[in-house]
């Protein structure tokens, strides 16, 4: 009955046995430690996706780690959202009213979750005020996967005094510290291996998935795979595959999704579908197996992005020994060492010649996907967001009220203003 | 910051202060008490609108009372689906791989959730198996919410092995008993009478929603809301309607929604639409204000059910003092007492000619409602529900292990079979 939960060993073959002992050694410290995790759903979105594999595995390495999940009413995540892309440089309108609604929905939530673990991980802005409905019995820790680059200054300074209550903040890039009160840790998300994304496919299960879109397969594959958002660029994807096609015979695949609460993705995807033609194939769909299958067989896989948090895509195609060619700006650059493990590009015209370089030299591409496939190895698979936090707590439990020195090793880095 | 939080003080103002000290007494003998409620959603259907304000309830009378939701994948909420149905009578075609997948996802779950707790109370089939992961502290309670007149054989021998690890089982209904190795408690649904479905409303709140609707007004209102599913008998309440309109001038209002799992829904839906008329309108929509205008402002509500598990609506249109005619089946029997708060009917004929009886007679219909009203105050609210939970766990406390002797009082009924 339990053959379906994946085990610290079950990583022995993508990591090595070197490294699941030493993530195991650096856990039994921390044996019997009792870890809640909150965030607000259980579908959808790169948190789930993160914390699903994240939360059995640190069972499975003896902390006993609980999910929490709070519950939202409409209004509540109209609000949260509003936050979510304001955190991000959006716009906001912070009145009474929304502030009363999003602080009100925390307090019952607070009421509903009797949170008396060692250390408490509170992600995103959703849950952020719970910290105020608690005494604490261990470290609490604020873990923010946004984009923090530019976040909206008002909303920054509402939420500031919620987040300094709490013991240290994590964020995915050194990028996004801020000046705050409290120590910062920077770990970068992860991928999980043993998903239906990013499993191996056989060679039939991705023809399956191709032939069920009518994808066709005859010419070698160029891929995006991403929201259609203006900063995910898409149309640049178009024109720079459109110039590339002078030069050599390829088939592009856009594959994405709206969110439903984004009128603008409508926009961009409208904006799309002029373009389509027998080489040009536009799909709005959310089917995991048919980005794994896209992400295995393509010859080139582009996250073409002007602006982006982590991108995590880039990471799940570098994990099918796949070349990238990854727009240069945010976490894309520490996933992507510009030509070793793919390509950066900063322009329609790199990408379409890089395109036509890649397509053109098979050799290369293969090359440059296995030493992707290992660099995801070495960084980004979820048992390596395991060994950070394990060295985060471990952190901790020696002092549990962190300074500015305690986290300076090769696996933390971290910035304080205090 | 706590505005919106009810209190079990707020319910004085509808049962009064000696029932409001009665049950803060029950729970003085409670009081640190850790409990949780497992069930697997947040969003949608009767549990989340019962465990919603009693879960609060529970921690305003100062029981540290958790709400869990365990998470599960589409194809496990397909095969619990197929469960539910089948509890109910339904067939299902119980192989391996439902199983595998049933019990796989909760043993995920019961990782990710240490319940260490005083009492633990599951609702329902899906997260049953729960009880197979844990050692247990205190006693575990599978409460669950369905009709279970019926219960499909072969699904109820699987489930049952689960059932008797539990040390007691409640149900709704006494006819809902089973041949069960395990005390057996009922406690009847109750309705929030704070939430926007039952609160109060204005006239100009009422107003605003029926127009919103394009509800003509102008005649008596004979409403029915109820899922469009033969079981409610839809189709009867328009030929009653039809028969009663030659005695009297009224609008027939049904409101009602489709489970988007559920095809043979929509068949009855597009069934009754050639009805509609000038004075038939058919709605179908998700709106609890709306539910509580109609319920409000409605001359006659009917629940003309042919066969029902409790049958809530029947409360909450009684909570608005209005006269309900339901069918005579099921939990309707125990709400409306025939010809006193209502009346009970077995026939279209029957219906028919209650509904001329009540729009002809406003003086009848204002002293059922109001007796309505007066049943739902003592016997139907969240408090009542609370106070047999109370109850059930001051049993617990005196005597972990249940037996067939300690709990024949007024509020609790069992029937034990070990």
């Amino acid at each position: 009955m339990n053959r379906k939960i994946v085990h610290i060993e079950d990583y022995k073959k993508f990591v090595g046995m070197e490294t699941v002992e030493r993530v195991k050694e650096k856990a039994k410290l921390l044996q019997g430690l009792r870890v809640a995790h909150v965030n607000s759903t259980f579908y959808g979105g790169g948190v789930v996706e993160i914390l699903s594999p994240l939360v059995l595995l640190m069972n499975s390495v003896g902390i006993n780690t609980e999910w929490r999940v709070i519950q939202g009413s409409p209004d509540f995540f109209g609000v949260t959202k509003k936050m979510h892309n304001a955190l991000q440089g959006g716009k906001i309108n912070l009145g009474k009213r929304k502030k009363q609604i999003y602080e009100d929905v925390v307090y019952q939530n607070a009421i509903r979750n009797h949170l008396d673990h060692d250390i408490v991980v509170i992600h995103d802005p959703q849950p952020l005020p719970m910290i105020n409905h608690y005494r604490k019995k261990g470290p609490w820790v604020w873990r923010c996967h946004v984009d923090l680059s530019h976040p909206n200054p008002v909303l920054w300074e509402y939420l500031k005094p919620f987040i300094e209550k709490y013991d240290a903040a994590v964020f995915s890039l050194k990028e996004y510290a801020k000046p705050l009160k409290i120590p910062q840790v920077f770990i970068m998300p992860a991928i999980d291996p043993f998903c239906i994304k990013n499993k191996r496919l056989t060679e039939r299960e991705v023809k399956e998935r191709l032939e069920h879109y009518e994808i066709p397969t005859h010419r070698p594959l160029v891929v995006q795979i991403s929201r259609f958002d203006r900063w995910k660029d898409p149309l640049g994807v178009i024109r720079a595959f459109k110039i590339a096609s002078k030069k050599i015979d390829a088939t592009l695949v856009l594959l994405g999704n709206i969110a439903i609460d984004d009128p603008e993705g409508e926009k961009v995807y409208d904006s799309l579908l002029e373009a389509r033609s027998e080489k040009i194939v536009i799909i709005s769909r959310e089917d995991t197996a048919l980005v794994n299958a896209l992400q295995s067989r393509a010859a080139v896989v582009l996250q073409k992005s002007i602006r982006e948090g982590f991108g995590l895509t880039v990471a799940e195609a570098m994990w099918k020994g796949t070349a990238v060619i990854g727009g240069n700006v945010g976490g894309i650059r520490y996933q992507i060492e510009d030509g070793v493990n793919g390509f950066l590009v900063s322009s329609v015209k790199q990408a379409s010649e890089r395109i036509v370089q890649l397509v053109k030299d098979e050799k290369l591409r293969h090359s440059m996907g296995e030493r992707a496939r290992e660099t995801v190895k070495k960084k980004f698979l979820i048992i390596h967001s395991l060994e950070k936090y394990l060295d985060f707590f471990n952190a901790f439990e020696t002092n549990y009220k962190l300074n500015c020195s305690v986290l300076e090793d090769s696996y933390l880095e971290q910035s304080c203003s205090n």
